[in-house]
């Protein structure tokens, strides 16, 4: 439009595109915050499957609440057959987020949200779903098993885990899981949630929103950090060499991924929750090399570069403890995020117009079409 | 942020999110163009591959760049087994868009995009498999036939028509959808394109970026409209009845679909070019009908409301022409549109910042977590 208004930075960098009740980043005092709650207490305290109740319905669930909740999130984890044909037929060689991104597509053809009003249902039945439906494709084509969703599991957390493994995973992991879910769940109006608000803003179905986000986290500057991390620390064979290593990239002006963030400018706090965990899998593990080289280079940072851990950085050995092969790890992050998401769609829903920005025309002035015997 | 700028209009209306060379939506005296070039005058002189091939790479073609361009996308129109697999594992019953989108996913998987190098040629592969695409998974779920898709076919828009009618269409039929595509090829900062704008913005590949833009077609205050506008007269058995039912809506206030734009203020420059068409199709096919109500739908809504015909009104009538299911005017719209789509993303990719805008939050206060017990 020729009147429109400039913006001032790229990216549509610290310009409000919206209004939420679902949190705040990087206010100060607080941190990362869910419905008022403080992400380093809910994670402390809760479980992910009320934190997920929380973030959709807007409170914390009672006992009772919490109990009905998981009953119902449990009898929905069953595969519909169709979408395990389409899981096999996906070859080992794919990316894991493009497996993700096409289980879910693939749910909207068979699970088609009809009405705003089953927006809820459709949710926790992807909530339900996903976990099983990544390790089903992953042992399928890794390891040629057709595995069992419906297990005795508990949570979504100690689903993913179970899924994954065929075995229902120790009390330890299915916490570190539980933590880990929590701090990934919501992060305000990130890359991959304002396109599931961007979708939303058409009218289009939840699945549509969930698909496009999931594309969208899978890009390199937003989702894949924790997976990037991994392949940083699991060369390193002790701390003095992760030492060489880190002040070699430096040196050489190498990207590190899992330090800083766009939004925090002192400290990411969830990186002290899992860091935690970290060490406490250390420890059980007996083998604390993961841990330590990524102490080390958490020091290397802050003192040559004065950039601290985010979220993902210790989320890699975490996860590595757990048995959790790397290519997993972004995947994990979308049966977390989810929630985020999908609460994100429904406040859209709820107060909506369409999301339609204008353009800065930086092409050639008008001219006339040659015909294609002159051109 | 606490410090973030606030806008002033919901959706990002009027607000500059980004640089575009490829078109110019609303300027004063040129309507629309692609790169420099009216859409009317394009689509007088030329046919859509050659529009798309200005799009995507900047400039029109020459005789002998269409022949080979021509000559590359029809060597690409083979559907891997795996995507014939997925297809006909979708029930007749699901959304056509559903289809498209978990088809270009599903596509991802199987030829993912390795490096930013290949956008061309998989945008090329999109470009010539989609029509058949579609067109088999409908032939599939509705008539039980497994159609060929690789025909003789010497465009994407014959391409299209064939494969949906497995005949060589007319070259009256062939010529409207060469111009049909090319009106809705391109059209700035709308929501699918932003979309894909987003999605590209964290680094992702092609065919996220493309599945996440069909999710945000698929919603009904986007490409919905010529459906819309197939239902609306269909009903109608001559221009008074056209007349009685509109002015019967208008006083019921009910929505009125194919009328108005967002950014168009006096009129679509898009809907002369289809609307002449409609007449061409009309007078061929002996029943006018269609047309003659549409065109006194027209008049109604400029008389009642001062609202004009957009794009999609009369695409309803001169898709019906041609035999078109009604349920599939929205996945032509993808096949057309797909070229502006990946064009953006190229754009974005060539100047890259990540889209992160923030939020203004109207949640609930800090507070503290209770104890379940508590609760």
């Amino acid at each position: 439009m020729a009147n429109a208004k400039q913006l001032s930075g790229a990216g549509l960098r610290g310009q409000v595109a919206g209004k939420t009740a679902l949190s705040t980043v990087g206010k100060t005092g607080s941190g990362l915050t869910y419905r008022g709650y403080d992400v380093k207490d809910l994670a402390a305290s809760c479980e992910f499957d009320e934190v997920a109740f929380l973030i959709l319905k807007g409170e914390l669930p009672n006992k009772s609440e919490l109990a009905q909740y998981k009953t119902k999130l449990k009898s929905m984890r069953a595969l519909p057959q169709a979408l395990k044909d389409v899981l096999e037929r996906i070859p080992a060689s794919a990316h894991p987020m493009d497996v993700m991104r096409t289980g879910c597509s693939m749910l909207g053809n068979l699970e088609t949200e009809q009405r705003f009003a089953e927006q809820q249902d459709i949710t926790d039945r992807m909530l339900a779903l996903f976990p099983g439906m990544i390790n089903y494709w992953y042992n399928y084509s890794h390891h040629n098993k057709q595995i069992e969703v419906e297990t005795d599991a508990n949570s979504t957390a100690e689903q993913f885990l179970w899924t994954l493994h065929g075995v229902k995973p120790t009390a330890l992991h299915t916490q570190v899981m539980e933590a880990s879910l929590i701090l990934y769940a919501e992060h305000e109006f990130n890359a991959s949630t304002f396109t599931a608000r961007v979708c939303a803003s058409t009218l289009s179905d939840m699945h549509s929103c969930i698909t496009g986000a999931i594309g969208s986290l899978r890009g390199p500057l937003h989702g894949g950090a924790n997976e990037a991390a991994m392949e940083l620390i699991e060369n390193m064979k002790d701390p003095e060499d992760a030492e060489q290593k880190l002040l070699g990239m430096l040196e050489r002006k190498e990207k590190i991924m899992g330090f800083g963030h766009a939004v925090y400018a002192e400290s990411d706090p969830r990186n002290a929750v899992i860091k935690a965990w970290s060490e406490k899998l250390a420890k059980a593990n007996g083998d604390t090399r993961l841990y330590d080289v990524s102490e080390r280079c958490e020091a290397v940072m802050w003192r040559e570069k004065k950039l601290f851990c985010n979220a993902d950085f210790f989320h890699a050995s975490a996860y590595n403890y757990m048995g959790i092969p790397t290519k997993l790890f972004t995947p994990i992050f979308v049966c977390s995020r989810l929630t985020g998401w999908a609460a994100h769609v429904m406040e859209q829903r709820a107060d909506n117009r369409i999301i339609r920005p204008s353009a800065d025309y930086v092409g050639v002035e008008p001219r006339a079409v040659k015909p294609i015997g002159e051109r």
